[in-house]
């Protein structure tokens, strides 16, 4: 299957998300006032897809932007950082993108030489680097699948909520990356995926996605998940996040901290899987937080 | 409006509550099969609704029988009961009713007197009985709202989960009554509604109800209500219960333990608004019992 999101013929290229599951329908843009629209309207979702999108959404504005001079050229990439970053502020990921864009495109000097980027270096630049946020993430996930695999028991009765999957991300997918991963190791998954109202990102994606890799899935109402770990049918809650705090709060799609609580009261592991990318790829690493409620209120 | 459900011209009407909120549709039985259909189908719902249907269904069968004799009609009334019963057995209130039918049915001699009970006696003895099941549910609605309001504060806000109204009872609900008879005592009062997936019976019916009555509501996705609680938005969580084990334990509507786990976390009181009926009506009370969580599992 395709990435979720992609750079192709200076065209970012992406699934509407919107119409799954009943469509897959990939769709083009070659402006950023575009992407940032598609953001907007959760044709893409999920806090990592949603950064590669602004790296490339910011690409296309260095192609959009007639400069000849290089200081124009970042007062156009300035304001379509603005654009892009109000499309959907909860993900963090979105302007972690677009301020490595500007890093990139606001450098002094060619690396390894005196000279002084021409726009057309800083073009070129921008593409790679928002090419790279895109590859880095799958790697990330990877990675971290790699990890969190270590954690899933075999025979393991995973819940999951919302969509944390291959379409949340570049590809492979955080939490879902994690249960891929343990699939791929051999073990026995079998995944109840939360249908997640108001928006049914459990229903449409989650269940869509692990049903074109056959792996075992039950999707479930809401309401259930406290029953099934009352009952012992859940081994494992799994889940992303939007955005995690220095405390290490955890900012997730609405019912997450219900799931919590419950998987606590019925001591039910409970974690949030995310990574925590640097610029430089070298320090980045995936980290499982496993969620403890915190009584502050 | 209408009561939920009511004898009219022997036939048995109802509310159909599959098409609420969009249509408002009166349907009329004068089989006791359809009625059980109805049950299972559940244009009618709610427990105390439930019961009501079952007592006018076998009146409807006192009606369908073309027995000349108290023993064959005894017989077909068992296998209307039989019937009824197995339309659908969670809530409890279906067989309570076909009980106290069949109870009436075989009484030895007409209260009173030294006479048998002639057929003609038994089904209009059994027509009065389905009546008095359903006004005593109003009744008895009637009596635990004025209990439950006086544990509402004023400027409350309600969380409610499914549909424990009017439409799930006779007429003014238990929890809904709760609510209403709040209201009527002049205090302000907001209810947040869980839409309660799968069957949305809070979005439904609830949501409509309240709307018909102009009582404050929110329709809120059921992921929602554990920030509410959170954020100190929810001063009181109501709900029914189809059923009430003798030890305590109450089974309701998919998603009310997770409710109850995340009120008592949050310290907000959770109360099952249940009425505990005997034949007796004089001895009928209304409970309000406190949810407190089991945890033996």
């Amino acid at each position: 299957m395709t990435r979720t999101i992609w750079w192709e013929d200076n065209q970012v290229k992406m699934i509407d998300q919107r119409i799954l599951p009943l469509v897959f329908k990939i769709v083009s843009y070659d402006r950023y006032e575009d992407v940032a629209a598609a953001i907007t309207d959760m044709v893409v979702r999920g806090a990592p897809a949603i950064g590669a999108a602004g790296g490339f959404g910011m690409a296309l504005a260095a192609l959009q932007s007639p400069a000849t001079d290089r200081d124009s050229l970042l007062v156009d990439l300035a304001q379509a950082k603005a654009v892009l970053d109000a499309a959907r502020p909860t993900a963090v990921n979105l302007s972690w993108a677009t301020v490595r864009i500007t890093g990139i495109a606001s450098r002094s000097h060619v690396p390894g030489t005196y000279e002084v980027p021409g726009t057309s270096d800083i073009r070129s630049s921008i593409i790679i680097e928002a090419q790279r946020i895109a590859d880095e993430d799958v790697e990330i996930n990877r990675r971290m699948g790699a990890f969190g695999a270590a954690i899933v028991p075999d025979r393991a009765n995973i819940l999951t909520h919302c969509n944390a999957g291959s379409l949340a991300t570049v590809d492979y997918g955080t939490t879902l990356g994690v249960v891929r991963a343990a699939v791929e190791a051999g073990k026995q998954v079998h995944v109840w995926a939360d249908e997640t109202r108001p928006r049914l990102q459990g229903a449409r994606l989650t269940a869509w996605e692990l049903m074109q890799d056959r792996i075992p899935m039950t999707l479930i109402a809401d309401n259930a998940a406290g029953m099934l770990m009352r009952l012992g049918k859940v081994d494992l809650v799994l889940f992303g996040a939007d955005r995690v705090a220095a405390n290490g709060d955890v900012a997730n799609k609405i019912g997450s901290y219900k799931l919590a609580v419950i998987a606590r009261e019925n001591g039910v592991p409970c974690y949030s899987v995310v990574p925590t990318p640097t610029i430089d790829l070298s320090l980045a690493h995936g980290d499982l937080i496993p969620i403890e409620e915190r009584s502050a209120r």
